[in-house]
Order: structure tokens, then C-alpha cells, then sequence
């Protein structure tokens, strides 16, 4: 099925050669971090592997879903230079051309945040295969499994999503937003919650918007809790900013108090942890 | 695990009889439409289960992964009118009172849009045990299996999601936003596509923005094609508005010409088709 194509950096044969087909490189989504969260193509995808190119916060459980895979760690350590984006690309690429299937697995979703769409640009212009698999993204299950709807009739009729790694990348987005509008997702928003609120709040939003601060979803150290936006300002539920943290701000929030897995009398079952 | 508890509609038991065990609710996420997107959980879930209640627009492949069901349609068919969402309610707690394990399927994920929140507070109000399945919403996997991600450096920080099911609910969102601040996506967005990109031109978005169109995503039948709001507008790419058409609206719809599935002169691999 995959024909091999001529491309600016194919490697020069030195003589006739029957033609090796290409390896093909598939650009994994693997959800908010439990492997169950894993689509069915990720998992098929993942066991074919011959070589796993994986992000941070990668569960383990998943990387043992690629047993005949070499399994390398392309993501961010602490206090550790991030591996440059150049040098994922020309693995991918280098590996592909060697005839390797190739899975490059990122948290959530490939194409949301942490530049899915710059790997498939360059994998493109190397002319090397690729597919996109789609990932559940924590952008809405990390709400989800804390209870909250990102929309809901008459509370919201639609979200935005941001990344609070950036000030320079929320902030127009922020900016641009009617208060109560929609509901806003924050995904890696820990560390700058109290600008983030306090640049809501100036904007217009009420300080006693409801916010739900949701870390490690679907991990075993899962953890929820809602505040507002007066008190993520104020860093009263500041904490430790290195962590997957997700916020979530605007009245769908206030349904947690009756859809939290922890909330009600009912009965525990399946993912009984907090988010 | 799942105890059996008191409710107001608990069935009054004639004489003493062992606790029976209340089922289980699970409102899981189906996904943009293959059955290979589908989550592990889903899939497991689906095996387990004693009833199915599922939306319109769900693989029959899928609702094979549960043999032993019983599967009801409580989805929209064209020309008739809707299951009333009450008696969808009462299904559900009927069915897990009397200790099925029941599958709420609906399509994408089931907190964004389709009224799943709703269902949620109906089982916590009525004492049912559930728990979220989250899925792949069609508003990031439509987008990237036509070849577009919904945020890249430089083109996009963060992206927006209506459903364009319903004016009341779209307009005051995309009234909110400034001008190409973030990508918008819009769920059934067929039906009402002139209106929006009329709405958006009037806000300020350049008529030349760049525009996706995705039918059928993940689907035998997928479609996509770009226009721009001012085709959009002038009803040029008038499509039967039926289907599950998703709009992608912004810049990053210009990666579509190379990344699309079928744009480059990359060998063919996994989903070839058009989206």
C-alpha cells in the first residue's frame, strides 16, 4: 500500500535496487493519560510499531502497548533543555525512510497544542507518509471526568480553548472574549492562573466567576477542586505549576457540585477518583 | 462494587429479598464516526452491556462491539419527530434500577453539545450510578483528518467551538470574538453556514478567510473542501445540510493544502480518503 516516492533528501542508491517501500510515520493522540482513553487505532497502531517517539506524561501502561517497539523520550524533563524540534523531525524522517513504522505519540490530542501540525509539515515536505490519529483531548475530558460539561443549554453554547504555557498566545485570544460568553479551557494553566484571572476579571468577567481546577486527569494522582476567579487571583489555591493542570472557567462549573464522580450518594463504579 | 441505594422511585420490595445491585450508566463517546476511533473504555463497555441506547449517526460496526445488547435508536431521523428526551431519561434509570448495565452512546464526546450534561444531572438527580466515558469530538478530528489542526504557531493559539444547530446559541459567541483571534469551529454547521459567514463578515473577519469544510469525517462517505467566508456566504458550497458537517474557520485551514490526506505525492496510508 505505501509506494515509495522520490523526495529532495531520498537516499541515492548505488545501483538498481528493487524499490523498499517507506515506513510511514502516525502522529498518535493518547488522551489525557489513561491507556483505557486510547483509541482502538492508537492501540493497533502501537503494537505494529517498530519505533515510539513519546512526549512527557506518557502512562507506561501505554508504552507497553509497543512491546516490539524502541521507545525513545522526546519530552520536556525538568530543569532539563527540551529535545529540539529539529532533531524529532529528522528521527521521524530518518526512521521512516529506513522502512520503521513510526508512532509518534503526544498527550491528548496531535493537533491541539504542542505542535502536531509543525511535525506533520515537515514529515510533508520530506515526503514522508504520515496519518493523523486523533486523540481525546484533555481539553474536554479533563473537565468531563471532574464532572463538568464544557457546554450545557443555557449555561454555555460553546467553549474556547487556550494554552497558558504562553502569555503572548492567551492573551489575544482572552482579550477578544465577551465575558460569560463561553466557557474557557486553560490547558497547562497552573502556572499563570492568578495573571490569567486577574486579566479575565479586568476584562469584564465577575471575580465570582465559578473556575474548576482539575490536575492529572484520569491519572492515578487525579485531583479537582473549584474556586473562582477572585480566588485563583489572589493564589489562594495556588500549586505546584509543573503539573498537566487544566482550567476550566464560567457557569457550567457550578454543575460539579451535583456530576462530580465524588459528589453524589450514588454508587461507586468505574472512575471513582476525583477528575 | 455498585451498592444498591435508596431512591424515591426505588421499587417497593413485597417481602425481605437480598440487595439487588442497581446497573450502571455509562454515557460514553462514540467518536467522530469510525469504530477504529472509538476509546478502549467505550469498546469494553460496549461488551459489557445489557442495553444501548444510541444517536443517530452511530457505525453499525460500533454497535456490534456489544453482542449482547439490546440496542435502541432514541436519535433525530429525518422527517419524524425526535425521541423526547424525558422518555430517553426513564429508559436509562428504568433499565440500570433494574440492574442492567446500560450504554449511553452518543456521537463525538458526550459532554460537548448533544445534551449529555443533561442526562448526567437526570441519573444523579434519580440516584443512578454513572460514570463519563469521554471520545473524540468531531471538533478536533474533523478538522485534522481533512488535514487541518485547530491550533499551529503563528496561525492560531487557541480555537472556539459552537454548534451551529441553533442561531440563538452561535451568534452571541461569534459576536464575542475579535476578528481571526482564534480558529472557530462549528458543529453541524451546514445548515446555517451563509448566515455565519455573514455574521462574521459583518463582525470583520476578512471575506478572504479561509474555510474547511468537512462532511462525514472519519466516515466511507467524507468529504472536505476550502472555500472562503465570502464563498460560503454566497451559498456557493451549498451541501444537502442533513449531514454532520463540521466548518473550520481561520488560517490554519491553509495548512489543508499540504496537509491533507490526498494533496501531497506522499504514498497512500491508513485514511486516505478526502477527510
Amino acid at each position: 500500500m505505501i509506494s515509495r516516492l522520490p523526495g529532495p533528501l531520498a537516499p541515492r542508491l548505488p545501483g538498481p535496487m528493487p524499490p523498499r517501500p517507506h515506513g510511514c510515520v502516525a502522529l498518535v493522540g493518547a488522551g489525557p493519560g489513561d491507556p483505557e482513553l486510547l483509541t482502538r487505532r492508537a492501540a493497533t497502531r502501537l503494537a505494529a510499531a517498530d519505533l515510539v517517539l513519546y512526549d512527557a506524561l506518557i502512562d507506561v501502561r501505554t508504552l507497553e502497548l509497543a512491546p516490539s517497539a524502541k521507545r525513545v523520550f522526546v519530552g520536556k524533563r525538568a530543569r532539563r533543555p527540551s529535545v529540539p524540534q529539529d532533531f524529532i523531525n529528522r528521527l521521524m524522517i530518518r526512521a521512516a525512510r529506513r522502512g520503521l513504522n513510526v508512532v509518534r505519540l503526544k498527550g491528548g490530542d496531535p493537533f491541539v497544542f504542542g505542535r502536531g501540525g509543525e511535525e506533520a509539515l515537515a514529515l510533508a515536505a520530506a515526503g514522508v507518509a504520515f496519518e493523523i490519529v486523533p486523540g481525546v483531548t484533555s481539553a474536554v475530558a479533563a473537565p468531563a471526568l471532574a464532572g463538568i460539561p464544557v457546554t450545557h443549554r443555557g449555561l454555555a453554547s460553546g467553549f474556547v480553548v487556550v494554552s497558558g504555557h504562553a502569555r503572548d498566545a492567551y492573551r489575544p485570544v482572552l482579550d477578544s472574549l465577551a465575558p460569560l460568553s463561553v466557557t474557557v479551557v486553560v490547558l497547562m494553566g497552573l502556572r499563570d492562573a492568578a495573571s490569567i484571572a486577574s486579566l479575565m476579571i479586568a476584562r469584564g468577567w465577575p471575580s465570582s466567576t465559578p473556575v474548576g481546577v482539575v490536575v492529572g486527569a484520569s491519572t492515578a494522582d487525579a485531583a479537582a477542586w473549584t474556586t473562582t476567579l477572585a480566588g485563583l487571583r489572589h493564589g489562594i489555591e495556588t500549586v505546584d505549576g509543573e503539573g498537566p493542570g487544566t482550567l476550566v472557567i464560567g457557569q457550567v462549573v457550578a454543575l460539579r457540585g451535583v456530576l462530580a464522580p465524588d459528589s453524589s450518594q450514588r454508587g461507586s463504579h468505574g472512575n471513582n477518583r476525583t477528575a
